[in-house]
């Protein structure tokens, strides 16, 4: 019979040798520029910055491992040091999947009481981080510091938001002006998707840039009550659809999903509102989550470096599809449509 | 015991009234912005553009029904024509889905023989759509006329690409100066998501663009082999992720999926290559499919218009979320955050 191939193709290219004289080979692929990839061009994700969970098997008995690569410095560091701390407590060991809201977000940590939760206290020593950590100054020097007043530019108003709007949009790394809907600027760096805007001006000229994560495809937030509350990482989320950039500076970002994503995506939507489940059969338990550097036998990972000309070239070709499959190349590229690759340390 | 509420309390604001003074009121969120749209705002979808596909019923016996609004003219009438003619024909009768990747698509249709396929031939009378039918002229008078050749511009390399970009990007209707990766200027029309880019100037001056279509989560395309290959609609696969708008122009889109994407998005993810269901038993049956038009008792759906008053509003909520849990509103919003809103008829 016939077999409609979509978007398979791709993967045969896989095998195309690389040629120093292209700087885009025509039929690279994003997945054949990753596997040509140096060693050296991976970095190691440090056992720290890993949270491991482990669900409660499927129905059939298929274990559900979850892998979260937690943020490095300077980013969220305060709330990556809860989470630190709310594992060494096995906080969520008992804890549950509550919430599955199509094309927006799972929800971890606690249940209601109406669906069964109980009271389980947080462990002490959580700090109790201010609003303006959801930005930072990557040049700046001190980075989030708790207990100061939210700088002015935390409090915009649309139309101030509007009216900062700046022009660089030429020449950018991912393309079509590298045209963001949401910020002044984006670009990736350590690893991490970011989006900036300029805040001022030094003393040389040189543009203050403010900096956030982004709220893409598999990133791992804090859930939190209503301003001025931050939350305590006690209840974490994913986003397991389109990116809802409008969160980014709203809800801290603190990591991403690496591994068994597919065990958080899968599961049956909530048909409470916001797709919380309704009833106590429906959470799905979570057995132990626990920070790889405090377990034996701990899986590793490593990225592709973002500072790398691999995942230049990378980014230019997902910006740039033109292989047997792909007759118009966009020209750019949503950050949130370049995953940052991911494999096992020595693969 | 605490209950944190992460995206909980916008809905808790459906009830704030809006006043004529304002014109993006503060609490405003997107779902009282459409719950206070005008009945004349909502535009009923044409029985013939509704494809209504029964799945088998789940493990435990739910019916799984999913309903696809097609497209109207002028966009891709080759194809929704196929479809009507392959619905017609009952070709889907007795098919399944057969491959779900995650954070990409999911894609049904006869399965290969592999996995237990068999040969269907398809109906008679299916129309072979040449490639240049991937984009339009709104205003250009007749839109994608088979067996043209394709223009010059659809076989631009991504410098060409890259090159033709504009700067139409002041005072867009979705903020943030409308910025988009993939395209110089998007826009909604006629109930969809659509990017153009000009591809040359009338006599009096004025720009002519070409449009398209574009990837948006629960978008519906046609599968294909590969090029000048374009799909005869018999494999329809549907986004389950982040846009993967680099799809864009190089596959056609036909519509949307408007009910019971949940039944796709929850489907276990193939452990083939580009998640491709790899036995017999994984394959997800499918019952039906049939054009509503043609059926008793059919569903029937509207949608807001996207040339209403309250779509604009709806669009500035988007991009500017202001309500008790957001305290920075981003400015601006991909299209691909934007969904039309989609309600039963006489709702």
């Amino acid at each position: 019979m016939k077999t409609l191939c979509l978007l398979a193709l791709p993967l045969l290219a896989l095998a195309t040798p690389l040629t120093a004289q292209e700087e885009v080979p025509p039929r690279a692929t994003p997945g054949s520029v990753v596997a040509e990839a140096d060693d050296a061009e991976w970095v190691a994700i440090a056992p720290q910055n890993l949270l491991v969970m482990d669900l409660a098997p499927d129905a059939i008995g298929t274990p559900r491992r979850v892998v979260i690569q937690l943020m490095q410095a300077p980013l969220s560091q305060p709330w990556v040091e809860n989470i630190r701390t709310l594992a060494r407590a096995q906080y969520w060991d008992g804890s549950s999947v509550n919430r599955v809201q199509d094309n927006y977000v799972v929800q971890w940590g606690q249940p209601d009481e109406d669906v069964g939760g109980t009271e389980k206290p947080v462990p002490d020593g959580l700090n109790v981080v201010p609003e303006e950590c959801y930005e930072i100054q990557f040049d700046g020097g001190a980075v989030c510091e708790p207990g100061s007043d939210a700088p002015d530019y935390l409090r915009g108003t649309p139309h101030a938001v509007i009216s900062a709007r700046a022009t660089r949009s030429d020449d950018h790394p991912l393309g079509w002006h590298g045209r963001d809907p949401y910020a002044e600027w984006v670009q990736f760096h350590d690893g991490w998707p970011i989006a900036s805007r300029q805040i001022g001006e030094q003393p040389d000229g040189a543009p203050v840039w403010s900096s956030w994560p982004t709220h893409c495809y598999g990133m791992v937030g804090v859930g939190r009550d209503v301003s001025p509350d931050t939350g305590d990482g006690s209840q974490l989320y994913t986003v397991i659809g389109h990116a809802p950039r409008h969160l980014d500076r709203n809800i801290a970002l603190v990591g991403r999903i690496i591994e068994g994503m597919e065990h958080l995506t899968t599961l049956p939507r909530g048909t409470g509102p916001l797709g919380f489940y309704e009833r106590v059969g429906e959470l799905v338990p979570i057995l132990s989550a626990r920070i790889a550097a405090d377990m034996q036998d701990a899986p590793a990972y490593e990225y592709l470096s973002t500072e790398s000309e691999s995942f230049e070239r990378y980014i230019a070709v997902r910006a740039n599809r033109l292989d047997s499959f792909y007759n118009i190349p966009a020209g750019g590229v949503d950050i949130c449509n370049v995953p940052v690759p991911i494999r096992s340390a020595g693969e």
